[in-house]
C-alpha cells in the first residue's frame, strides 16, 4: 500500500470504529480503562526495554528533553492513575441537555454524542498516548495518533497495550486508538476532512500554525501562550510579589507562564524595583518599556545594564524561557486593551484587592481563563479539576481553556412523534406547544 | 480608503463593539430589542419603499425569488414578532456552566460569554437581517452582515432601522451591526481571522463550500442537505406515507426535505406502489433501484415509463426539487450503513412501531438530528422551539442542528483566589479539594 492507501485505511477504520464505540455504554468502557490500568503495570517490562531503545538512538537530544521522554517505574504509575482517574470522571456523552414537547407526543431531546474520529498530533512525551486514549475511549470517540519519531518504539508499545485492553471487551473494537508512523502522514492526515472530525495538536506553536493553516478540519488547542500579569493600583504588593514571581519561574517552558508583566502607575514605584530585584537574582532577564526603565534607574540599587529594553516586539513574544517584559500603565482600562491587544487570549490574572476592578478586569479581558489573586500556572486540565486534558484551546467556538471529557462531545436531536408532518402546522391544523421538560 | 481598508476598519469597529457589547446586562440588551421592534414598525414605510427600489430593479427574477425580497406589511409584523420572541428567550450569555472549589479560597467558575465577532454572509431574503441581529444583540455578539445585492436597498433601510435602536440605549456601541455593502468584499471577510471569530453562511450549497475552502476562521453550518427517511419492516404503512409525503414534498427546495427513501424489504412489496402512485400523482418524479424497479414492475398499475433508475450520483444529489429516489435494503443495518455513507448527516428518519428498532436507528445513524415517526421537515430552529436560528449546522464540533442563541456563546473560566500559587501545590505543601459547588 502507499503511504496514501495506509492512512485512509486507518482513517476509514477509526471512523468505523467511532460508530461502533459511540453506542458502547459506559460500564464496559469503565471496565476497559481499569484493564487498561492493569495492563500496564503488567507490561511496564517490555514499555520500559522499547522506551530504552528510543532513549539510546536519541543520546544527542538534551538532557529536558530525554527526561520528558523516559519512561520508568514512576511513570507507568502516574499512567495508571491517570487512567483510573478518567474511569471515575462523569461520562460526558448520552447526557441529556434539554427536553421539549414540541406538541402532543411530539418531543424533542437533545443529548450529548462522541464528535467521531478525533486526530492528535503531538511531540515527544509518549504518556500522552495514553492520556488520550483514556480521554477517547471514556468519551467514545476513535483516536489517530501521532507521536514524535524519537518516541515510535515506546508509542508502539504503549499502543500495543492499549489496543490488547480494549479488544479483550465486548462490542469494543481496538482501532478506536490507532498510531500513525511516519511523519508523512501527517500531511495525509490533514487532507482526511471526510474523515477526521477534530484535530489536536500538542507541541510547538510552529506544528500548531502549520496544522491550522494547512486542512479544513476543526483544530482545537492554541499556538501561542502569551498571558499576562497585571498588577493593579489597589494590589497587595506581596501578593503581587508571590503571584508574579509563581507565574513567571514556577515552569518557565510552558504555555501558561507569563510573559509580560503590566503594572499600574500608583503601583509601580514599589513594586516594579522589587520584582526587578528578585528576578534577577533568580536568573530572569528583564526588559523594561520606558516608565519601568525610568522607576529602575531612579532606584539606586539595580545594574542598568543589566536591564533591557522592550520593544514592540517583546509584546507579542512567547518566550518560554526565563525572560520578562514589564509595561507601566496610566489605568486598568490601558492594562485592558493592552492584554486584549498583545496577548493571545490564553490565561490572564490581575491582582487586587478591590472586588469592582477585578471584576471590570474578568469582564473585559477576552482571554480563555482569566484569575483573580492566583498564579496564571493554574491553568491546566489536572488543577481545573478535569481529571486529563486533551490540551488548552483558545478558540473562540466548541470548547475553550483546558480541554478535558467535556470538550469531546457533541449534541445531537432525537425527535419523537406518533405520525407528525409539517404540514399540519403550515396550515394551522395544529399549533406547537413548545413546553419545556 | 481601499476595498480592503474599508473592510478592515469595519471589522475594527465591530471588534471594538463586541468587547463592549460582551459586558451590556440583559435588561439593556432586551430594551434595544423592544424598541427595535417599535422602531421597524415605526419606519415600515421607508423600510417599504427601500424594498421597492429593489423590486423594481429585479424584475427579471424568478417569481418565487421575488416572493422571497418582498418586504410588505405583514413581513414587518413577522420581523417584529420575531424580534420580540427573541426578546423573550433566556439570555444565553453570563450563565455559570459549572463551579469548583479548587481548594480553600480558590474557586474556578465556567461561563458563558459572547464568542465575539460573527460574520454572516447570507443571499436573498432581508428579513435574514433582522433575525441575524436580533440573536446577535441578545446574545452579545458583533455581526457584520453581507446580503445579497439585489437586497441592498432593503438592507440598508433595515441595519439603519437597527443601528438607531442600539445607539438610543447607553452602553450599546452601533456598531454592533454593520452591513458590507458590495461583493468583492466577501474575499476581503474570509482573510480576518484576526478579527472575526466565526462565519455563518445561509445561502446556495456552492456559497457555503466557496466559503469553508477559503478561510481559517471556522464555518458554521452545513453544504448539502441529503436526508432520508428509512421505512422499517415493522413500520405502519399509513404512517410512511403521510411521514414520506410530507419529508418530500411540504417545501421541497429547503435543506431538511428528504431526497432518498429507504424502505426494508419486507415493507417493500406494499409501501413502494403506493408511495409511488402518490408522489406520481403530486408530480414527484421517481428514481428507483433495482430492487424497487422490480416491485413497481411487478405492479402493474404503474406506467414503468415515467420510472428513472436511480444511480449512484442519485444517492449522494441533494435535488432542492421534486424528485425522490428509492433504494431496497434487506435491513436495518444496511439502512444504517447507506443513510452514514451517503447522507450529509443532517435530518434523517425511521418509521417503525418497534422502539427497539427506534433506538438502534437513533444510536447508530450519525445525523444532526435523527427523528422517530415524524417528517424530517421539523428540523428547523422556530419548530424545535429555539425562537429563531442563524442557521443549521452540520459540524461536529460546537453546534450542531438547528442553532439559535445558545451556539452563539462560547465559555470562560474565571479562577479567584487570594494568593494562590502552582509552587505550593507542586511541592505539596497544599493539595487540591477539586470540590464541585
Amino acid at each position: 500500500m502507499s503511504l496514501k492507501e495506509t492512512v485512509l485505511n486507518q482513517c476509514e477504520r477509526a471512523k468505523e470504529a467511532a460508530l461502533q464505540i459511540a453506542a458502547v455504554n459506559t460500564d464496559v468502557k469503565n471496565i476497559v480503562l481499569d484493564e487498561l490500568a492493569d495492563d500496564l503495570k503488567k507490561n511496564s517490562k517490555q514499555i520500559i526495554a522499547a522506551n530504552k531503545k528510543d532513549l539510546s538512538a536519541n543520546k544527542k537530544l538534551p538532557a529536558a528533553m530525554l527526561k520528558r521522554l523516559e519512561i520508568n517505574d514512576a511513570k507507568i504509575k502516574e499512567m495508571c492513575d491517570m487512567v483510573r482517574s478518567v474511569a471515575k470522571q462523569e461520562d460526558p456523552a448520552g447526557k441529556t441537555i434539554s427536553e421539549m414537547e414540541l406538541d402532543e407526543e411530539l418531543t424533542l431531546q437533545k443529548i450529548t454524542v462522541p464528535i467521531g474520529v478525533i486526530g492528535c498530533i503531538f511531540e515527544s512525551r509518549p504518556e500522552v498516548v495514553v492520556q488520550i486514549a483514556a480521554l477517547a475511549i471514556k468519551s467514545g470517540n476513535a483516536v489517530l495518533l501521532k507521536g514524535g519519531k524519537e518516541a515510535l518504539n515506546s508509542n508502539l508499545a504503549l499502543v500495543e497495550v492499549i489496543r490488547t485492553s480494549i479488544e479483550d471487551n465486548q462490542g469494543m473494537p481496538a482501532d478506536t486508538v490507532q498510531l500513525l508512523e511516519t511523519r508523512e502522514e501527517v500531511k495525509q492526515v490533514l487532507k482526511m476532512d471526510d474523515f477526521i472530525d477534530l484535530l489536536i495538536p500538542r507541541g510547538s506553536n510552529e506544528l500548531v500554525k502549520y496544522i491550522q493553516s494547512n486542512t479544513k478540519i476543526p483544530v482545537l488547542g492554541h499556538a501561542d501562550g502569551i498571558c499576562h500579569v497585571y498588577v493593579d493600583k489597589h494590589a497587595d504588593i506581596n501578593k503581587a510579589m508571590k503571584i508574579a514571581v509563581d507565574s513567571k519561574t514556577q515552569y518557565a517552558a510552558v504555555c501558561n507562564a507569563m510573559e509580560n508583566l503590566v503594572v499600574h502607575k500608583d503601583a509601580a514605584q514599589e513594586f516594579i524595583p522589587k520584582i526587578t530585584n528578585t528576578f534577577l537574582k533568580m536568573g530572569v532577564e528583564v526588559r523594561a518599556d520606558s516608565k519601568s526603565f525610568n522607576i529602575i534607574k531612579k532606584n539606586k540599587t539595580i545594574p542598568l545594564r543589566e536591564i533591557h529594553k522592550a520593544t514592540e516586539k517583546d509584546w507579542k513574544t512567547e518566550y518560554n524561557e526565563e525572560i520578562i517584559s514589564i509595561k507601566v500603565v496610566d489605568t486598568i482600562n490601558e492594562a485592558v486593551d493592552f492584554i486584549n491587544k498583545h496577548g493571545s487570549h490564553h490565561t490572564d490574572a490581575i491582582v487586587t484587592e478591590e472586588k469592582a476592578e477585578a471584576q471590570m478586569f474578568i469582564n473585559f479581558v477576552d482571554s480563555s481563563s482569566v484569575v483573580h489573586n492566583a498564579s496564571t500556572r493554574f491553568a491546566d486540565g489536572f488543577r481545573y479539576g478535569l481529571g486529563a486534558e486533551v490540551g488548552i484551546s483558545t478558540n473562540k467556538v466548541h470548547a475553550r481553556g483546558p480541554v478535558g471529557l467535556e470538550g469531546l462531545v457533541i449534541t445531537k436531536f432525537i425527535l419523537r412523534g406518533i405520525d407528525h408532518i409539517v404540514d399540519d402546522y403550515a396550515k394551522g391544523k395544529k399549533k406547537f406547544t413548545h413546553k419545556k421538560k
